[in-house]
């Protein structure tokens, strides 16, 4: 038993002070590095035309919510140089020939207002408040438009808030919208309770609509009881 | 002595694994949260319309260079959303009905080409490759058009390079351009040989042209004897 000259109690085992000086040195080295880096970001980033503090200037190009309700949706001022910085899609239908071009004005289909106004926020800012609805509604925008980085924080968020409750809806969310982690996340979820799963009603209704998405949920369960098995009977035989 | 677990030493001061350990995972902690903040940066950065990769479009407005030598300047296009997110000054200049709203052209007196290429490369992309040269000029264009990260970006890099050769042209630099970390850097670097100092050529033609600054110097010079004084007849009364 030691004592630690950092916490100051009895310890069994021990580390040199320079070892652990060094690791404290490594850490201000690096806090430095981020303040680095939050200074770089607050320097890229761009004021969203929807900041009322800034007036929006320069735009050329209006994008509008049609969710269906959006007779009430208000046209979205934005610039091009932006979206299509950010976006590959923008970038093909705004540099082609194409109706968005001519008419200067951007329908995107499927997207609440309050949907396309954190979308548009993102990609002047980096930056978006999430709760589940919202995360879901941008990452299909964040797909359908290829802006990797908020797909990839969106899925981040939505795998951070899975729980028992959500996780069908969630593997069938990952999978429609090619959510890998996700989707993985889930599926060990699901597949850690099968006999659970199996008792829902959401797995008749599965089974119902989408019986492939359940086939795979099997398929991934039973290579799981084959690697158990495997283990089992090497672990029996090593002993 | 105690054998130190990490390097594998016999060292004096110990401390308990955990702890070390600790210190480990916040350096682990820290190196993701970089990871993220590399990812934003590359999300938020843009193009430079200087980049040939990329053909720059809906550009809105061009600068022209005017260094004297500027009949050889090419225009360069940019976007006036992105210098006006960057700099107040241009928000100013391209907001208010002045010259350059109407005429869609920015001329940048006293800039090389060169320098301004480096200058839209760094709103764009928030990225420059200095050498001193470049530093200064660059310095000069940020302090003008109030591009603060830009300006501390470059300071840094000046101060980084200050040398005893360097040190009093860096002093009237950074007067001259009100870069505080530099012109005290090179301030102390001075008042620390200021017998070395008096012997220069660059002594005599400062009293030439800026005695004002010679005077700086001698009051920080004169401030740094008495504080030394005070602290010897201090040491010497409390022995």
């Amino acid at each position: 038993m030691m004592y630690c000259q950092s916490c100051r109690v009895y310890r069994s085992g021990v580390v040199c002070n320079d070892c652990y000086e060094k690791a404290g040195e490594t850490v201000e080295k690096l806090k430095r590095e981020i303040e680095e880096h939050k200074a770089k970001i607050a320097f890229l980033r761009f004021w969203s035309p929807l900041d009322h503090r800034h007036q929006p200037s320069y735009t050329d190009l209006v994008l509008l919510a049609e969710d269906g309700a959006s007779g009430s949706a208000v046209p979205i001022p934005a610039h091009k140089a932006v979206l299509v910085n950010r976006s590959p899609v923008f970038k093909a239908m705004l540099e082609n020939e194409m109706e968005e071009k001519r008419s200067g004005t951007v329908k995107i289909s499927d997207a609440s207002y309050d949907a396309l106004c954190a979308f548009i926020n993102y990609m002047y800012t980096g930056e978006v408040c999430l709760e589940e609805k919202m995360a879901c509604e941008l990452l299909e925008l964040a797909e359908k438009y290829e802006v990797k980085h908020l797909k990839a924080y969106c899925e981040k968020f939505l795998v951070s808030k899975l729980n028992w409750d959500n996780s069908i809806m969630s593997y069938v969310f990952a999978y429609q919208h090619n959510a890998k982690h996700l989707l993985r996340a889930a599926l060990s979820l699901i597949t850690d309770n099968m006999s659970n799963f199996t008792r829902r009603d959401e797995y008749m209704e599965l089974v119902e609509k989408e019986p492939r998405l359940v086939v795979e949920i099997y398929e991934v369960y039973l290579s799981k009881q084959v690697n158990a098995a495997a283990q089992e009977s090497f672990l029996s035989m090593s002993h």
